[in-house]
């Protein structure tokens, strides 16, 4: 794989020079110079399209990009991946969760066919969702299950938060289906004050199963269900697992049956698809979750064979790289038009920032430029109304991704087309802003006097040339999704090849937790605080003396 | 007011030089050369502890920031303010969200006494309020009021809902409280598939009201009310208005007692305290709001009355100046260790990006320097499991605020010291870091082969020196939590001041509204889509061969 630290090479020299030319065109001019452009500069696929028409580039940028592409071996790394090597390189895995999408054996070889015990644990999460769905799961003395509640944190939390969320409109009626990730009792104990424990079922996700926030919530809900039902209540009717480590899980009274599998080859931030996802199955049922699926399959199947150009996630990820590495964004905006994706930004968060938040490359070195930019956003008619401002007038390059779907799960007369409105407004404000002309015509039209309309003027001038693109949906059924995700998946797997990282570990979240596990007894134990910087002892010491 | 083109002052020519020098120490050398560091470096105030020890900084970076304040005329800015001068110049308003706030007559002065009639709507809203709370406001045939819808959008909700989650310990059992706020129906219509048309209010939040979101969410209300109550039906019953525009409210339908009034010298983002709380009022009750407005007044004669070195807004938006224009940090996150604060960072992000995220100074000409970063974050020990992997090895300068309460409003066995050990961990690890020697020991103690210390020492490796400021409350009172939220709305005077911009002020906000109304008519008559761009021309065409 190259190291980004090679920028002395031939397709980064060749950006480098085209943005200082490309600089000097506003959109406006871009748009202008070529009324092709809208088509010549989107994608689609099945029922997304992907205009980056309002991006800061031209036919040309794209095509250095995708020689720089070509020149990072990312069509190489593609194919690594779908054969199953080893290319978490630093924890020696094989990244494979597109086999969790794959309705077809062998994958990724005959010789290394994971598919057998994919197939057999979809097929038990979708027996143990069927019998809650159906109300035939029992809790306490023959109550069927109505309440389920996920406990898990980031990976085991956000996925399947964020896609229950998204595919609300298709939930189960009768079954609640609740996520609990915070160490903090403030979150999982006012929701045990509105469940019943003899119809809750807790699902317990870590891949360790040792998890400090996942274990203190799990151990929680335990001593609830005790406190409540009483101590010789059989624990295992109100418990499943997820987890690499069985064993620990039925040690904590899991029974061995409804401990589900997870593997070492499945990141945590792309495990939904997993068993991880499995109060989502329940929620949404075997059927829509298998379409989800199939929706990221074909979206992974597009992914390995169309050439880079035409290739929706390499395209996107080039993109990605064009405005942080040559046009120097320090930050990416995601803005969902659409209620039912409100976690959407909190998960690709998680997605870009923890596998490409990264500046160490896989050999070794550090990589000698910028990679992974912040990952932020709102729902984008929300955030029009709080923080659009800074995007329109506050001289910072912010690329955004307009996210919508053309029909609403939610009809209601005249909400939609407002909504899409706005959301196709925001980016065209955006892009083309109001020219000090355009604001002086518009006040006169106001009928201002002279000497306000010159003190206002510069005010009401929008710079315009804050690139986006808009990934429009036809609907958020959950093959639309499914391939949604996926290609931001494997869009972050295009940058991490550019920028030289392993897009796969997250060493870097190793330290607080070993910190952490430190100050904990200094709690208990004052004398203990002595070990610490100044700061950390003089918040323990704020700690005592107001608790 | 000087502007920030004023970079050649010599204050700003003495923070750049110190900041060179600084540059070389790292935050490890910084606690190292003064024991001190963390009694001098941090400040409180009543029940709030600021560590801002953990700041890229020192005592002499604190000195001069302080004169680039006062050559920044900050001082004069709050003196200007709470005389009730018209500091918000491009719309010739005064800035008097501090009234709100206050218990005593006259202010801002004898000659402009606006506290008759902010004391007389207070006295109107806690009648309101006790109504609803004690069951005796009916709806529809006598039903009681037992949900209460806030439909408002931007300040007209974050406010407002964000404190009322920080406090729903203390919320009234038998009342639901609701927030809608976007155009999309996927917010309200499943809300409404919940309520009983009989016993829900609605109260529609809006200055002008005309707001295009809010207009289109109180019409649907109607429409849901008249649809299953009846076209007879008294629609006063079901519904109060928050307004600039009384006449407005009651031809839609509001009695005229129900319309609470908001004034011209409140910015939406620093109205929570006036009417637009109402619901927040009467989720917490008249008194704990009154002690909310206690605390936020507490804080504002601090602000008034402090020198600029030992006061809190005036240090905190120093340090942000500081992170922002001398170190060079593009964003900053806002990262709280409390479930209950989890829409504080979407509050802040409206409350600073909306307030400073402008180039253009006060006199009109550019500001010529950065301004508001972007403000943006999560739950905390949540982020530890997703995107914290890039604030400690992402190479990115990220100041944080950590904000976390001692005491916990729901508390459960071992949680909250874990979830505190947690945020102190994380702040420490992210100043230290870990050293190329420290990782090596680490894992010859882990006892792994020469080898693989060899090909894992650099990603094990953590750079530290990443900027972090430590908010502790003793607990979420009311009254902490109004001081808290008032600290953040100085902070941002303070950096106004400094950047020259005018704070108080959203030009920013118009053109997209504008777009967005000349885009709507071409949903139904397609030719029109012919206008635009060929961007909008190509999604409208996407939007008409989908739905």
């Amino acid at each position: 794989m190259t190291n980004m630290t090679n920028t002395a090479s031939h397709a980064w020299a060749a950006l480098t020079a085209h943005s200082q030319t490309l600089a000097k065109k506003h959109l406006r001019d871009l748009f202008a110079d070529d009324p092709g452009r809208a088509s010549s500069l989107s994608l689609s696929f099945e029922d997304i399209l992907y205009d980056f028409s309002k991006q800061r580039l031209d036919r040309e940028t794209l095509e250095l990009l995708v020689r720089l592409a070509e020149a990072s071996a990312v069509p190489e790394l593609i194919r690594r991946m779908f054969d199953g090597e080893r290319i978490n390189v630093t924890e020696g895995r094989s990244v494979l969760h597109v086999a969790l999408r794959r309705s077809t054996a062998p994958f990724p070889s005959a010789r290394m066919d994971v598919m057998p015990e994919v197939l057999v644990t979809r097929g038990r999460m979708a027996e143990f969702a069927d019998l809650l769905r159906s109300g035939r799961c029992q809790g306490h003395q023959g109550t069927a299950i109505r309440d389920v509640v996920n406990i898990g944190i980031g990976g085991s939390d956000l996925g399947p938060k964020m896609v229950n969320q998204a595919l609300r409109s298709l939930a189960h009626p009768a079954l609640g289906v609740h996520y609990v990730s915070n160490l903090d009792g403030a979150q999982l104990a006012p929701l045990l004050q509105t469940l019943d424990p003899r119809s809750t079922l807790f699902i317990v996700v870590s891949k360790t199963f040792t998890t400090q926030e996942t274990m203190l919530n799990a151990e929680t809900a335990r001593r609830w269900l005790e406190a409540n039902l009483g101590d010789g209540i059989d624990l295992s009717r109100h418990f499943a697992a997820v987890s690499s480590k069985p064993e620990r899980a039925v040690a904590f009274g899991v029974g061995a049956e409804r401990v589900f599998p997870i593997w070492d080859w499945v990141g945590g931030r792309y495990s939904l698809w997993s068993a991880v996802g499995l109060s989502l199955m329940i929620a949404i049922g075997p059927h829509a979750f298998d379409e989800l699926l199939h929706g990221a399959e074909r979206m992974d199947e597009h992914f390995r064979t169309a050439p880079l150009a035409r290739n929706l996630p390499a395209v996107m990820g080039l993109i990605g790289v064009w405005n942080t590495n040559f046009l120097g964004a320090a930050t990416s905006a995601v803005l969902p038009y659409n209620e039912s994706l409100k976690y959407l930004p909190s998960f690709l968060q998680q997605l870009e920032m923890e596998s490409n938040g990264k500046s160490v490359g896989v050999s070794g070195d550090p990589v000698g430029g910028e990679t992974c930019p912040i990952v932020w956003g709102e729902l984008g008619n929300n955030g029009q109304h709080a923080f659009f401002q800074l995007l329109h007038q506050g001289g910072r390059l912010v690329p955004c991704d307009f996210i919508a779907s053309v029909r609403s799960d939610y009809p209601l007369p005249g909400h939609q087309e407002a909504l899409l409105s706005n959301c196709f407004a925001q980016s065209s404000a955006l892009a083309f802003g109001k020219t000090e002309d355009e604001a002086r015509q518009g006040m006169e039209k106001e009928r201002l006097p002279a000497e306000q309309i010159a003190a206002l003027l510069p005010h009401r001038v929008f710079a315009g040339n804050q690139p986006s693109s808009t990934l429009l949906l036809k609907s958020l059924a959950p093959a639309t999704l499914g391939a949604l995700v996926a290609l931001y998946e494997h869009k972050v797997l295009v940058q991490g090849a550019i920028w030289g990282v392993n897009s796969f570990d997250q060493w870097g979240v190793e330290l607080g937790k070993a910190v952490a596990s430190r100050i904990l007894p200094a709690f208990a134990e004052p004398s203990l605080a002595a070990a610490f910087d100044s700061s950390t002892q003089a918040l323990l010491a704020y700690c005592r003396q107001s608790s």
